[in-house]
């Protein structure tokens, strides 16, 4: 289903050329401000055509607001964010869509919906999508910093490269697109987040951030190296009553659970579908494979608009553990 | 939460040392053939002390049916599992207490729960809890394999090295403890399972994965490795109106559903925090650091109990979306 | 929360006076034909304004399709429906807010949500966002037709009259507002619809129909009657293998399970809480206890606009348990 | 699903005939006093053989706890109890199985199930699994007495009598069975319980008693008398910044949340669907209607022993909604 979350709640909605995309907030404590400049920064963040890698595709993006704020706040009920389609040019879809993208979504959305799908632009799997999360991200942000909580990710790697400039030159040279690695550390977390069993931290985060387009994977801490560590190299010292670690290998969280030291992970991103490079897929109608390429505005390396759209769903996930552990209240001062 | 699954449902409970550990499964169809000697097999897989590097514990690990089963068939009613614990040793985990072990839950456990958690061995937290995943494993493997799908867990890597023994060597050697990479792949799944946005497949999977004991990260297909990639070299052809692709870079997922092709995914696994190997962590009593080292059966590589464990959470997940996408009816013939 | 449903979800949203009230409605079979024209009967039986007993505010009432439809059809992706608030009048809610009106939530809102809430006009707890149930109603009763299931719900009695217009009459007379009954019928259903032991279909119907504004009690079949007859009376004989009943005591439902005969319960509304009488309620300001009365349009009997709602979620409960038993397939011919 | 609550979770397992009938509780703030006597009492309220009117058959009953509390107190992870079955005669149930009981689920759960469920003595659809609601009962009452708040319920009515000795009478001379009423009340709730829109505080007790056999309706404060009142009549006027109301006829639920005064509401029993009265039936086998009468130990009225068990849901809805809304700590002191 298209929601996620137990007492703090999202649903998103929308298709990359229809209408609207928009998103379903629920469960938020009341007397929260907001305001349209509070999604600006993240907004832009987001949106391509500012840096080197990115669609030049602009779009206004406005949060419009239509339930749940009232006199500048939250008020505990339900709040709705649409975001307006207006920079859509659907005229050839058609005709495209008997040659499925390879890497995108098309083929299963047909086979899954049997046809009826929005085809579109990826329809309701467009990348398009995520502006949503951005927008509750934005929220749940304003949630967590009241209590000292700082959620933030980066680009750490682009194209195997930990100078991302030269992993997107790559690209560029290579006309081709390319993947890269986001890390996400949050900041302030108390000992206590997450539950056993399967409401440990770090499923809930990554069942999140797998829902995120493009993501292939996702480790905690060392993560992956761990697989080649010796048990004394990897455990992490506790130091103080505080739960503080010598080293923090384990990312954060220990028995699914929050121990108080730095929360940090890290997810693969692969490279955008969409490449300016000729492809080969099959034409449903002809039966045949055949050469194609994508034509109009597709992003070098989708991971660059990826850093806020991780931020908003960990700071998500996070806020929604800290209302059920009671250590947000449901109303604010 | 302790419970997990939307149409197919299990809810896990016990503790290490207590009475019993057991689990609870929801929504199985009626008529599916089950009997004691269906979960000898994977049981045996789970238990240690039958190959180099797992602990000689032996317990006998056997499934007491308690409800849902009758006349050798499941009912449709909810079925309930209980392994009775019967080969522990209480006596001196009091004593432990003021030392909690670095790796384990121990310290953020007595935090989480002001101190009234069943702190032996582990309680809640202990990796003795996924015999009831194997064992609801079994079942979700007998529902799939009607539906002629496969799922098989191996280990691909220890310590880094892809010749297990040599790895697990490596760990004898340094008399520590070694991590591991375990491979999961499924076979005969149809196209369509997972849902946009937040139950794609690689999300109910990861979440699922990531409450199993010691696991550091999740990716799919080339996961990691996708991150370095160009998408031409990424994307996988589509090549006949099966959804057969060339390659499979995506691991059989696309757009967060299943594309027809073989799952294949990997999970890091830590070395176990149990080493025989002097640490240090903070005596909460004393409040000073102290070295201390872990005395008794302990496993050299919590590894090589894995696979089983994960063939088990991936049925289960596959077969829920079975049953939500009405692939598997609610009674079978 | 504001959701509900397993394998068909709805969830509710907005405010009498604010920008919009809707409803986003996840889960729904794709294929299905939607047109503007389907809701159209459906919101003007909801409309007050067209029969003795309801108020003259007219609204437009045109459902908005922000997501989910496609070529007229449903694609399978969340359905969300919009519905501007054009004609409100907000102007004097400010001074009325210290003296909340008795029967209404103004209080318990209030303190539930520190002030926050919207208070215009009832907010989000206004009967306004029945208009959002009524247009899921008409999804619902679209697929529960495919499978030749009527939903059909009447006025039985008005302020204890079954003859509704003299139990008008009476409230007319007497310048008050009225109470009624409303019952639901459902014909076509399987056996087997509900589940043990908390989604049994009263359970799921119950927890549905209560939280229609002004619903104060629900029975199935005999309902209260039953708790006066003896047991030989109340039983229903089987006469046949398809489940028919001699009589109907139960309502179509034992063990909380559809057994094939027709659905019957019915639900009690309140008088309006806004009636044109005088009335005494705190002074919040004042701490004094004041007379006042409700000025402006209100119906005399608000359960005159109940049967269509009650039909709503009615189909609603009714076409989820539907899709969950896998009677009707997630893509439709 | 046998599962219900947010927070504050139960599932429900076990057959009248299998090796036990038991209860999951997930959620329970750990630091709960928990000992076998705390439910004696509760579990004598619900046994038969100790009034007129109720079944002589006896049962140990005693509760076996498996895992969730240590040291006689709850420890945060899952509490698990079981009540073994051991005054089971299953001999001639697969003679009556061919004999639909009226009333009875015999019929419909055999149509749900395929003919797999356990049938004996009404199998996972017995009125045995409500000693389980009442175990878990007796710990959501621990829980609300903590917060000062009283849930009580009595039969207020039997076979239409006030006097219920008299109602008993009625059917003991009439050798039939006899259908009751039961009220329920709480004291001592704050303002605030129950969430807009379908988590209504009405909505969840209709759910949970709905789902208590034998229950036909429930009405809340004036209930279905609410249909024939005057607005003027019904609407309670507030009296002071508490809340308190001058009269109670929404039963201390206004626009779906508590707003401090009593809960009241009350549910309907039907008559028990076993009587020593001669009933007919179909004879699946033969396919002809014919008549039977039920032999051996059954109650002459089932509303008898509702009390404890509508308690038990009652207190169960009120606990989650307090852990949820923050009242009820996840530790407790």
């Amino acid at each position: 289903m298209n929601s996620f979350g137990q007492s703090f709640r999202i649903n998103i909605f929308g298709e990359s050329h229809g209408a609207s995309v928009g998103i379903g907030i629920d469960g938020c404590p009341a007397g929260l401000s907001i305001s349209p400049e509070d999604f600006v920064v993240d907004i832009e963040r987001r949106k391509g055509g500012m840096q080197k890698g990115t669609t030049p595709r602009k779009e206004d993006d406005i949060p419009i607001f239509k339930s749940g704020v009232f006199n500048g706040k939250t008020t505990g009920a339900p709040i709705t964010i649409l975001f307006e389609n207006n920079n859509t040019r659907s005229g050839d879809y058609e005709k495209q869509r008997a040659v499925p993208r390879p890497g995108h979504a098309d083929f299963v959305a047909g086979q899954k919906f049997g046809g009826y799908e929005d085809y579109r632009g990826g329809g309701h799997f467009s990348g398009r999508l995520t502006v949503c999360l951005v927008a509750a991200g934005v929220i749940a942000k304003k949630l967590l910093a009241l209590q000292s909580i700082v959620v933030n990710a980066t680009i750490t790697e682009i194209g195997g490269e930990t100078d991302t400039e030269k992993g997107l030159q790559k690209a560029i040279d290579a006309k081709d697109s390319v993947g890269g690695i986001v890390e996400c550390r949050a900041n302030g977390l108390p000992i206590g987040l997450g539950e056993p069993f399967f409401d440990s931290a770090e499923s809930l985060l990554a069942h999140a951030v797998m829902a995120i387009p493009a993501v292939r994977g996702v480790e905690f801490g060392t993560g992956f190296a761990a697989a080649k560590m010796f048990g004394v190299e990897h455990n992490d010292a506790i130091e103080d009553k505080t739960g503080k670690t010598r080293t923090n290998h384990a990312g954060g969280i220990v028995g699914g659970i929050s121990n108080g030291n730095e929360l940090v992970f890290r997810i693969a991103i692969k490279p955008t579908s969409s490449t300016p490079k000729e492809q080969q897929t099959l034409n449903l109608e002809s039966g045949e494979v055949e050469s194609f390429s994508v034509k109009g505005r597709h992003d070098l390396c989708i991971a660059l608009r990826v850093p806020v759209v991780l931020e908003a769903v960990t700071a998500f996930v996070l806020a929604d553990l800290m209302i059920r552990e009671q250590r947000i209240p449901r109303i604010l001062q």
